[in-house]
C-alpha cells in the first residue's frame, strides 16, 4: 500500500474518530448543564451527527481502502491493528440493514417508556411484549451479522472485541458456585464493628472537596479533565486530551461520592493515557467495555476499598467530618465500606454478591437469545436464581427483573463485561503487586501514582493495540481466570470476619 | 415543486441546521467548561464538521433543490425565504475556492500570533505584514463573491445580509458629526454627582444572584437557557430551547456583570423567541448580526442605563451591597452608569461615544479595502481619527489600532453592524414606547415581559423571514435613520448634565 492510499485511507479514519468524539460532548452536556429544553434539538443533533458517522462508516471508499490495506504486504503492527478494528467495526454497520437499525431505535425508546410504566404499576406484563420484540430483533440482527450458532457471540462483540460465550461460560460458572459457598459463609457471621454513616449528615461541599483531593492522589490530571455532578456517575472521554468525570453527591451518605469517584476515576485514567500517537486512529480507544471497568474496578475496590487505602485517608476524612468521624477507628471506615449483605438491587450491592447480580442476569439473557427461556416466563426464572445464588427473593417486579434499564434499551451482552471487568481487576493487580514489591505499603503512603504508571505502561498505552485479553495476557502473562479475583476476596474477607470461609 | 421533492428539499435545510447548531455547543463549552488540554482535540472537531457543513452546503444536490425551488411557482412566503437565505449562502461558499478558504484559515491563526507579539512588544510592525495579506485574500474573496465596484459590500453581506456601503456611508457620516458635536459638549461638562463604585468592593456570588435575577425581570427562560461564568460574555443559542449566556464578574465593578447580563440577555431573549416553526429551517434564526446587536443594546442601553430601570432596581442593588450603597442616591447610581467621557478603548466607552469608536474603524477598513489608506499608514490614520473625532490620541498602538482582535481575525465588514445596531435600537424603542404608553412606567414598575413581548412580535418572532431594515420597517413603518438615536442621547443627557447640549 503506498503512502498515498495509506494517507487517505488514514484520513478517513480520522474524521470517524474526531466526529465520534464529538458525540462525546453531545452526551456529557445533555447529562450536566443541558437546560430541558435542550432535549429536542439534542435528540436532532445526535441522530444528525450519528446518521453522518455511519453514512462515512459505511462508504464504499473506506471499504476499498481498509480490503486493500488488509491485504497488503509489511503492514506494521499498529496499523494492522487499526485496519482490523476498522474493519470490524464496519463490517458489522454494513451487514445490519438500515430498516433493522431504525426499528431498533423506535423500539428502544418505546421500550424505555414501556420499562418506566411497568415501574410505575409494578407489572412486568406492560414491559413483557416490547421486550419480545427487541429480542427478535437482536436475534435478526445477530443473525445477519452471522455467528458460529451461538447467536449472543454477535452481540457481546460490540462491547467485548474477541470474547465469545464458550469461553465465558465455564469460568462465570466457576465463578458462581465458588461466590455461592462464599456468600452462605459471610452473610450469617457476625460482621465486625462498623462506623454507623446513617446516623449522620455529610455537608456536600465537603464531600466535593474530598472527591477532588482523591482524585489528585491518584493522579488524574486536570489539565486534561474535570469532574462535574450529574444523576447518574459517568465518564465521558472526548479525548486523551478531555476527559469528563461525574460524581453523585448525597448527603446521607459520602461513601457514594467518594466510591463513585474513585470509580469513574479509573476510568478516566484509562482515558486520559490511551496512546497519544494514536489519538486519532482507530487503535487510539480503549480495548473493551470489560477492560475499561477492570480500570475502574481496581480502582474503586481493590484500592479504594482496602484497609491500607483508609489508612492513608483516615486523617483527611477526619478534617472533612469531624463529628461524624468523632471516635471512630480506621479499622471501623474500613468495616463501613465493606459490608456485606444478601441484597436484592445490583447498584447497591458489595464486592462479593456482585457478581451473583450479573450472573443471574447473563444466564437469563443467554437464556432468552438461545430460545430456552420464554420472556412470560422470566420474572418467575429471575426469583428462582435471586433465590438460589443470593438466598433472597424480591417483593415485586421492580426490585426485581425491572431492575436495571439494559434490556429496555435492548442492550443484550452488555451485563458479562461487569464481572469481566472483576476478573481483569483481580489478575491486573496480582502482577501490579508483584512488581511494586510491597503495594499495601505504596497505597498506605499515598504513592498512587505508581500504580496509575504501572497501569499506563501495562494496559493504557496499549489501546486497541490488542484485544482486551491478550493485553492482560501480555501484562500478567495469564489469561481470564477466576483464581485472583477469588484469592482477593478470601484474603479479604478472612481478615474482616475471621477464620470463616475455606480457603 | 412536488411535496417529495420540497420534503428532500427541506430533509437537507434541517441537517444543515442541525450540524451547525453542534458548531454553537463546540465553541460554548471551549469558552466556558473545557480543560485546557481539550484545545487540539476541539479544533480537530471543529474543522471536520465545519468541512462536513460545506460539503453539504455546496453539494449538487442541494443546488439543484434550490434552483428547482427558486423558479417553483406558487411558493408560499415563509418557503421563498428560506430559499433565498439558503441559495445566498450556498452562492457565497460555492464561488470562493477551497484554497482561499485554506489559506484564509492559516493566515488568519498567524495573524491573531502576531497580532499577539505586536501588543506584547508594542509594536504595529510586527502585524502589518499580516494584515496587508489578509487585506490582499479578503479583495480576492470579495471578487470572487462579486460586487458593485464596492468591495466592502461583498464582506458586509456575510454579517448584515442586504445592507450596502452607498446606504451606510451618508447615514454613518450624518451620526459621527452629530456625535463629535454632543461628545465636546458633553465631556468637558460639569458632570452629575456619582456614584463611587471605585472606592468599594463587591462580592462575586452576590453579583451573580443579581444578574440571574435581572435575566428573570427580563423574562429569560431558565428552562430553555442558561448562564454560566467566562472570560469574554457571549450569547450562544444553540437553538431556541437552548439558549447559553455568559457574563463576567470583577469585584471592582459590578456594573460590568451588570450590563454584560443585560446585554447578553437582549442577545439571549432574540434566540429563545424565533419563530418555533421555523426552528429546522433558514429562516429560524437572526436576521442579521446589527439586529442582533439592536436587542442586545435595546435592553443594555435604552432599558438598562435608564433612569426608571433604576429607581426599580435600586432598593435590590442596596439589599445586595448594603456598605457600598450606604447613603446613595437613585440618582448617583443612575449617573455612575451613564458617565461620559473621551477615551481610548472601545469596550469601555459610554453611550455617547461608543459608536465615535466603531465609525473610525469602519472608515479606515473601508479606506483600506477601498485601496485609498495603506497598511503603514494605518496607525497615523488612527491617531490622527481619534484625535478629531473623541479628542484623544493614544500613547501607544497598543491602546491604539492594535486594540481589537477583529483584524487580526481578518473580520471586515463586521464592525458597522455595532452602530447599526444601536440605530435600530433606537428607531424600535421609539415605537414601542408608543405603543406601550407609559413606557417609563413600565420600566419603573418592573414589567420588563411587556417589552420582550413587543420585541417578540414585532422582530424575534419573524427570524430571517426578511432581512433586518425590512422587519425594523415592517415594525415601526421606518427605515435606517440616526434620528431616534439621537433624539434619545439628547433627551438623556440634557436631563443628566442640564441644557449643555444644542437641540
Amino acid at each position: 500500500m503506498d503512502d498515498k492510499a495509506w494517507n487517505e485511507l488514514s484520513r478517513r479514519m480520522a474524521e470517524l474518530r474526531d466526529l465520534g468524539s464529538i458525540v462525546g460532548l453531545l452526551t456529557w452536556d445533555q447529562e450536566t448543564f443541558m437546560p430541558p429544553g435542550g432535549a429536542d434539538g439534542r435528540a436532532r443533533q445526535l441522530a444528525a451527527l450519528q446518521s453522518l458517522i455511519h453514512e462515512r462508516l459505511v462508504s464504499q471508499e473506506l471499504g476499498d481502502g481498509l480490503a486493500a490495506a488488509a491485504i497488503a504486504p509489511g503492514l506494521d503492527g499498529a496499523k494492522a491493528a487499526m485496519v482490523r478494528n476498522l474493519t470490524r467495526e464496519r463490517d458489522r454497520a454494513v451487514k445490519v440493514p438500515a430498516r433493522l437499525v431504525r426499528e431498533l431505535a423506535e423500539r428502544q425508546s418505546k421500550s424505555v417508556e414501556a420499562w418506566r410504566a411497568a415501574r410505575a404499576d409494578g407489572g412486568f406484563a406492560t414491559f413483557a411484549p416490547h421486550l419480545a420484540r427487541l429480542l427478535e430483533l437482536r436475534r435478526e440482527q445477530a443473525d445477519v451479522i452471522g455467528h458460529d450458532g451461538e447467536r449472543y457471540d454477535a452481540l457481546l462483540e460490540g462491547f467485548e472485541p474477541g470474547m465469545r460465550v464458550a469461553r465465558l461460560e465455564p469460568i462465570f460458572a466457576e465463578l458462581r458456585d465458588a461466590l455461592i459457598r462464599m456468600v452462605a459463609a459471610l452473610a450469617d457471621a457476625p460482621p465486625p464493628p462498623r462506623w454507623r454513616v446513617e446516623r449522620h449528615r455529610f455537608p456536600v461541599d465537603r464531600q466535593w472537596d474530598f472527591t477532588l483531593h482523591l482524585l489528585r492522589d491518584m493522579g488524574f490530571d486536570f489539565e486534561r479533565g474535570r469532574q462535574d455532578r450529574s444523576t447518574h456517575p459517568f465518564t465521558d472521554g472526548i479525548w486523551r486530551g478531555d476527559v469528563r468525570l461525574t460524581t453523585r453527591l448525597s448527603e446521607e451518605n459520602p461513601f457514594q461520592a467518594i466510591f463513585g469517584t474513585i470509580h469513574e476515576g479509573g476510568h478516566g485514567l484509562y482515558e486520559q493515557n490511551l496512546p497519544e500517537e494514536h489519538a486519532h486512529d482507530p487503535v487510539g480507544h480503549a480495548a473493551s467495555m470489560g477492560l475499561h471497568e477492570s480500570q475502574s474496578r481496581l480502582w474503586e475496590n481493590l484500592v479504594g476499598r482496602s484497609l491500607p487505602f483508609w489508612q492513608r485517608q483516615h486523617p483527611h476524612l477526619r478534617r472533612a467530618f469531624p463529628e461524624a468521624l468523632e471516635g471512630v477507628s480506621v479499622e471501623e471506615v474500613y468495616a463501613a465500606a465493606n459490608r456485606v449483605e444478601r441484597s436484592l438491587v445490583r447498584v447497591e450491592a458489595d464486592e462479593v454478591t456482585y457478581n451473583l447480580h450479573i450472573l443471574v442476569r447473563f444466564e437469563l439473557e443467554l437464556a432468552m437469545l438461545r430460545g430456552d427461556l420464554a420472556v412470560a416466563d422470566l420474572p418467575a426464572a429471575w426469583d428462582e436464581r435471586m433465590m438460589r445464588y443470593l438466598g433472597v427473593k424480591p417483593d415485586n417486579d421492580v426490585e426485581g427483573v425491572l431492575q436495571d434499564i439494559h434490556w429496555a434499551w435492548a442492550e443484550l451482552g452488555y451485563f458479562p463485561t461487569y464481572t469481566l471487568g472483576n476478573l481483569y481487576s483481580a489478575i491486573l493487580y496480582e502482577k501490579l503487586a508483584a512488581d511494586l514489591g510491597d503495594v499495601d505499603e505504596v497505597v498506605r503512603s499515598g504513592e498512587l501514582t505508581r500504580i496509575r504508571d504501572w497501569l499506563v505502561e501495562n494496559v493504557h498505552r496499549h489501546g486497541h493495540r490488542w484485544d482486551a485479553e491478550e493485553i492482560v495476557r501480555r501484562a500478567t502473562g495469564a489469561g481470564l481466570s477466576t483464581a485472583p479475583f477469588l484469592r482477593h476476596l478470601r484474603t479479604k474477607y478472612r481478615s474482616l470476619y475471621g477464620a470463616t470461609l475455606a480457603p
